[in-house]
């Protein structure tokens, strides 16, 4: 058993942000929630946060996890600090607590467990991670014998110039025996410029300690500025890229395309450049998506296309092809071998197979059957100025261009209306429906009044 | 005369793919059609493809090339074993085979051509392309005499730590004189783990065998999965781009713009960033494209602009600004000094000069005028359920908002259409056209009724 | 006091160009404007600008300063003849001269303070900037005592392996006392394989002489190519998007973004990949800015989405959602919390506060009130062919779908447009307006005469 401890109370200057530095996001999550989910694998027994700064936004971003213990450390006085506040919370616990930092979300799932499986097969009093950096420079130097049991951690300040040049540091990530670290931690002082408690100090009063080394040091980097942000953010997405191409996915200008870590893809889906997949999406073989498309919390079918669209909280079915310049706002349910583009949006619409919409409409809260043929510029007036009405369209019937349908209507299987034509009740199967004025024609015109074009 | 091989029978199972390799696309190429292609400057006497897994689909991919002579390999058992099957297709040819690998896309045509001049010139049985790698971990390492006479090949494994540190390897790419070949070839063993027959070991038969280096390393990289396909295709793209950009091109953000190496560009066009150029395209001087346009099989004129906009297999005439949002879809041409953006498509349509398609318009198989103004929202109903019909505009002709020219029909020169029409029956020259209700005004309103509008 | 002086003369025959190399644009700036900008804080006292190979051009580019002074090289003999055409245009100017180079864009005016205040500190007789360059090949090597005074200038190809080995390099950059320099210039000689006469020369006339070092070595590259030109605006792109990350905004995938060094950011916005921020721009707190999108001068205030849209010399109040696919064309100003989207372009339009125009419209050279809602389709016809009328509409006002106002047109408060009609004449307060026939049923229909509409 284990209880986890997350360090989430810093405000983070350098953000120069009005949110608190564990809230900004990182890909679709917050740093602390991304931390939160990391070790959510090894099932621990608690789960405690230590809060301060804004501590409400910070709960507000992990409402979802209702296990989550938050632990306010209402003044800021360094980590063995925040750690200090975790006593009234642990006492009586008896077993192993592992204590993460909100603001390193880099950190696998599976390096944490190897911090602790470490920790617990050698029944360390405490087991620190360190890291292999090419440029250590202001971390601290960690020093081990030969089965990595702690000698010391040297602060870069104090160190020797021999003792710089090894560039293992301590990247302030620990699973401690807790009863021992109860113990240790009222010892702490804050003999430093800072006048800060550092968890760090603590292994000096702890026996053994070990030292576990991470196999990517990229990992345990910090979030301090929106620079290390976004850097974090390539490395997460490199992870990812290179996982899906891995599996057997195409991507085109890799370094232009962002996939989140919630996607699902499955093999000789190609992505273009551009493109962004995001939440709860998954996509099927031999669709192609992208360049230029945004697609979220959907689920796009087999042999799929999209160019040039933003598809949200939506469903297409195989086959179909989807823009350019098309928005399926959700709600949305494509069918099969469809075809929507070129300016067209869909809200809270369902549409059957082989059904095209294919120019300039808008459809909300409508109904198609299949083999429709929505006429380029048809367009569903489904807000009568307090609510809003559904529009139901049958099999195989084609709306003519410009044509309004006015909602709450009902066309048949069959329908055919004619171009221009605003319908406002209902029609049956197999109808023709004409709403428009005839045709007059004024010879000998050349320009004498207003012609009504749009123009620039 | 020299005789072409490319061995193209591998599944690679890396790819994680329904496809063969060879068959995967590299910019508008698959690798092996890339890789034919690269030799074709040869003239080669005799062009074969050894196929093996799908054969169907590569030779598909293929098609194009009528001279092609596919050979089956229905085994995979190395590529020694590939070469065998060359013999009764050989048999009695009497001069030089140059063998290349149809999942190595990136080796220059004067690579090829440097590599069989060498052979000729020495009169050698075999010459081999070498390669000094940064890290020719894994490779096979390539000993010679100062004259590039080969002394041996060393695989990585049977290495010494000093041959270790020659990083000249064999890229696999031969020039042989063939009825030397052939009399070595059936000499081969799979004395081997992989229980496979490697080419390599031919070598050993064969004398004088020379060596060749590339000058750039990256072209003789492989593709085994979608990683290295990716980089590749950034290998691939750099060489294009830093080629126009020194013929007098500006890229704007090179890294996030892609040009098929089948494009042509003149001096001083400017491509803006997420634009991507494809096909059998080519830009006049002074035209600007982008940001985030896709051109594909399309002729652009001088000084055309294009906005956020997709142009296929379509024309473009000088002056003409395109976008944004702007699909040109195919068998498009409009001429100089056009207008065309926001929100509009044109398919199989033709523009004169001067003329304006400026908004949310879709004109369908139409053949319109010189100053042309096409309303805001004009639409050709192309279409009635059955086939397509033409719509034809005369020179100065303007359509109003909203208005629907149903097909076929022939609007005159000098015709204004009075917006909301929609037009069923030809209009001569020099006429207005109204085909619209009279306004109606109902006083005291207020929301009692339905307004008919569309919303969120 | 101080004179500066700018070569900028020269054709850039690599560039490939008609345009002269100095007038290409880096950002927003052509390279000898971004020079000349970098000056300005010194407050020169004269502000010469050498110009030769299309002078015309040259001055065109710079024609928003006039206090410049523009000095005709005829013949391009060097940059040491260059500067002996300031001659007769400094006689008897008794300060000091700073001289830069055209196509040297990146120099920090920091830097340019730096060496001038060098150089008057320590009244040099000259004062020449240097860097050290990881590569120096090509370059002049500077050799100098403990002091920083100079000893010599040696050109790459007389210097021995072990001079090779200094990468101190002369910049081309100078400030020089000018009535001394004005004594040596006459002095110079084309003594070499370019017959041209070298300012660089000049040194050797001239005593004392003192090298001041650039801290960024980057800031002296000059441009004389395309691929060097994209170079530069990475790099210049790299110093802007670090400043807005240090200030507090969140880039993703901030390669993909480029940001005009004239735009300000708030802190807190946010901008999304593949977005373009340009010219005179500025973003307020809390906004979110892509992808896909181009902003350029335009005002956007707090907490304003925009995605996958273009807006030009428009202003967005706080609250308001574009997009995605919406063009704000120019003169546009949209009020708080409305909603702007879907295929919508606005021109010369002032939108109130809670207004939507959320699908498919054109609105241009219009006024609409507060809380009004565009029906999806709706358009104002504002070009009689001749000239452009203004549309006004009252709050609260609902146009229906498709509907069309023709301009000149007033439309009051609570007035609502049925769907599908095309108003001509002013509507008054709290009226309903419809213009459009009745619906016609004809059933049986099932194909037997043309649905028009419009397909692929």
């Amino acid at each position: 058993m284990v209880a986890v401890a997350i360090l989430a109370a810093g405000r983070g200057t350098r953000m120069k942000s009005d949110l608190p530095k564990v809230c900004h996001t990182l890909g679709s999550l917050s740093l602390v929630e991304r931390v939160l989910k990391s070790c959510l694998s090894l099932a621990p027994s608690r789960l405690l946060v230590v809060v301060g700064y804004q501590s409400e936004q910070v709960k507000k971003s992990l409402a979802a996890y209702s296990n989550v213990e938050f632990v306010e450390q209402t003044q800021q006085l360094g980590t063995g600090h925040a750690v200090q506040q975790l006593l009234p919370h642990l006492d009586g616990f008896t077993d192993d607590l592992l204590i993460l930092n909100g603001d390193v979300p880099l950190l696998r799932s599976s390096t944490i467990k190897q911090l602790l499986e470490t920790h617990q097969a050698h029944r360390n009093a405490a087991t620190l991670l360190t890291a292999h950096l090419p440029n250590p420079q202001g971390y601290g130097r960690v020093f081990c014998d030969d089965q990595n049991l702690l000698n010391q951690i040297v602060e870069d300040r104090d160190c020797t110039p021999t003792q710089k040049e090894n560039c293992r540091i301590n990247a302030g990530v620990y699973c401690f025996h807790w009863p021992q670290l109860a113990t240790a931690l009222p010892k702490l002082e804050a003999n430093n410029d800072q006048k800060e408690y550092y968890l760090t100090d603590v292994v000096n009063f702890l026996e053994p300690v070990m030292a576990v080394d991470v196999a990517d040091y990229q990992e345990i980097l910090g979030i301090n500025d929106r620079k290390q942000l976004a850097n974090a953010y390539e490395i997460l997405q490199t992870r990812v890229k290179d996982d899906w191409m891995k599996a057997g996915v195409t991507l085109i200008n890799p370094d232009s395309i962002t996939i989140d870590d919630t996607v699902e893809l499955q093999p000789d889906v190609t992505i273009e450049p551009q493109t962004h997949l995001r939440g709860n999406t998954q996509i099927g073989t031999g669709s192609r998506i992208g360049p230029g498309s945004l697609i979220e919390n959907s689920q796009l079918g087999e042999n799929v296309t999209v160019l040039y669209s933003v598809v949200s909280d939506s469903v297409v079915k195989h086959g179909t092809r989807i823009g350019p310049y098309t928005h399926l706002r959700g709600h949305v349910e494509v069918g099969e071998s469809c075809r929507v583009g070129n300016f067209v949006e869909l809200k809270n619409t369902t549409v059957g197979d082989r059904t095209n919409v294919a120019h300039l409409s808008y459809l909300g809260d409508a109904q198609l059957g299949n083999k429709v043929n929505i006429g380029a510029g048809t367009i569903t007036a489904n807000y009568d100025g307090v609510k809003k009405h559904r529009t139901q369209i049958g099999d195989r019937t084609k709306t003519g261009s410009n044509s309004v349908l006015v909602a709450p209507i009902t066309l048949g299987q069959d329908v055919t209306i004619a171009a221009g034509s605003t319908v406002t009740e209902d029609v049956p199967d197999d109808c023709l429906v004409l709403a428009r004025a005839r045709q007059v024609v004024k010879p000998g015109w050349r320009l004498k009044t207003p012609s009504e074009t749009s123009s620039s």
